[in-house]
């Protein structure tokens, strides 16, 4: 217990390692992450989160690593976490480093983490937020979530952002179809990465369009297109100055607020419900009703959505105890 | 309920356009696309599901090309769910297309679909066991299951194969870590990808110094490293040869039918799962009591784990009905 006092008290002083150790605790799924989590929640609730996003190639992390310098320079603290394992920051997972990061790596006011593991209770995304919210609570000013935005678990995690920005390269037409489509949400901030590709102005026009047809109420925030060369730092102050409008912007309103309870109430639910999972699991190791309907399953002669209709029917009927 | 019954007539035949359509339906959670999985049900459980997993940049699209045009030489009927984001597979989502895939898409005994919505009932995990399903239903011999084998959804999404084949390439050392900390589970057949590489070899004997280390029961399955140079077509012979010998292997010791018996566990539970979450999102959204305890998350005084911990307690005391 002395020692959960004191990593808690080294996370909120700012610990690089304390925080490094407190995720690692989190991912795991360790009690010790999750009391750890309840201490310093308090102290939660200061970090601006930006959620990025955009496909694999359209230079989401040397846009990180460009903001990360802009804000450095505003001796502002950040913290990266990535959820996209065809980033360069996610290390540990499948891929080598392919740009030197070792600037930021060396500097004790930017921690740099990704998640990849399945991990924590609930899943990559509720391990996500435990992981931001340990960031916020030892001190960081912006914590960068990046992630490749395709995917559930990848959406989930965004929605843990109070502004999310979407990085599209020129030429890039897919990105514009799934906008179009309503496979992706409209995002708070759009930039056009590799500003210096002969198609950049047709993408911005295309964008535009696509952004036109969106329905717009009158007086509220206008999506602004931002053209950036990350690796040049083109258009970063830019970008940095569209992130603050919005943050202003949400906080004004009363949306941060609102978007914030929104994601806390949907984490509550996840919790409760992978909890409830983990019960149901034990409940039906032991019994044997449930043992010769999955023997139907395996004949194929049920399929699996119907037994768990006759599954759910017996939790109703009290006939199936899981607490 | 005319056209759902051609519809599935139509899918036990093989159409393309009905298979298209039934994926679609699922992955929208219509109601019509669950009462057609139940229907064609009894007619899965043939098809030969492989899981193929690696990093971005290892080739898994080239090598599923590749295999897929060896395995069309056999006249086996093949289906491609890509799962993805980074691959040329997944269409729709936010990749152009890098590789020319016209052949496969002209063939008719080829089927390609990406999942990347986050659409079924329950994630992306369920939506792609029920489009394996459909395609194992349609006929198709072979469904390759492409996953780039990180974050939950996609070790999830692996979990429906009935043998998985991680793809390595010489150099790339974080794959080899991933083993070794366990962050992987071993696969059945390992596959050294671009095998032209200088450091073939030593990729070689790293892998097999990390298999040796782990658990391995005299008489069982033994991990086969299967050089190849996909693009080139070398090699995947004797993948076929592995593929074919550790199917053979897993029916005879009864295997194949204990993994599926435990996937289709997995599954069943993760559909009651999610509709009790469903039910639960409901009865939450007009309690007042949910409305204080979460008013306390937002205003930081009460983690979301402990606010889980509280309506999981009121579940028990039977104070708030979720049927």
């Amino acid at each position: 217990m002395a020692t959960e006092t004191s990593l808690a008290e080294r996370l909120l002083q700012g610990d690089k390692r304390a925080l490094a150790r407190a995720i690692t605790l989190v991912e795991n799924d360790d009690p010790r992450g999750w009391d750890l989590v309840r201490e310093v929640y308090p102290h939660t609730g200061g970090a601006a989160v930006l959620g990025l996003t955009g496909a694999p190639g359209a230079g989401k992390s040397t846009l990180i690593s460009a903001l990360t310098k802009a804000r450095r320079a505003q001796e502002r603290d950040v913290a990266v976490l990535s959820i996209d394992p065809s980033s360069p920051f996610t290390k540990g997972a499948l891929l080598g480093d392919r740009i030197r990061l070792t600037d930021h790596f060396l500097d004790p006011g930017v921690f740099i983490r990704s998640m990849a593991n399945r991990g924590a209770l609930g899943g990559l995304s509720e391990a996500t937020l435990q992981a931001a919210l340990l960031m916020d609570a030892a001190g960081k000013d912006d914590v960068f979530l990046e992630t490749v935005g395709v995917g559930q678990a990848e959406i989930d995690v965004i929605d843990h952002a109070d502004t999310v920005v979407l990085i599209l390269i020129p030429g890039g037409g897919d990105s514009i179809q799934a906008l179009k489509a309503g496979v992706m949400e409209i995002p708070d901030i759009i930039v056009v990465n590799k500003a210096d590709h002969p198609m950049t102005d047709t993408m911005v026009r295309e964008v535009r369009s696509v952004l036109s047809l969106a329905p717009h109420e009158k007086g509220t925030w206008r999506v602004p297109i931002v053209k950036t060369q990350a690796y040049r730092d083109i258009g970063i102050d830019e970008l940095i100055e569209q992130i603050d409008a919005h943050r202003a912007y949400i906080q004004e309103r009363g949306e941060l607020e609102e978007r914030r309870r929104r994601n806390l109430r949907s984490e509550v639910l996840a919790l409760t419900t992978s909890r409830i999972r983990r019960r149901l699991d034990a409940a039906l190791a032991s019994d044997e009703r449930f043992q010769a309907l999955l023997q139907q399953v395996v004949e194929r002669r049920l399929d699996p959505a119907s037994a768990a209709t006759e599954v759910l029917g017996r939790l109703d009927a009290g006939d199936l105890a899981i607490d």
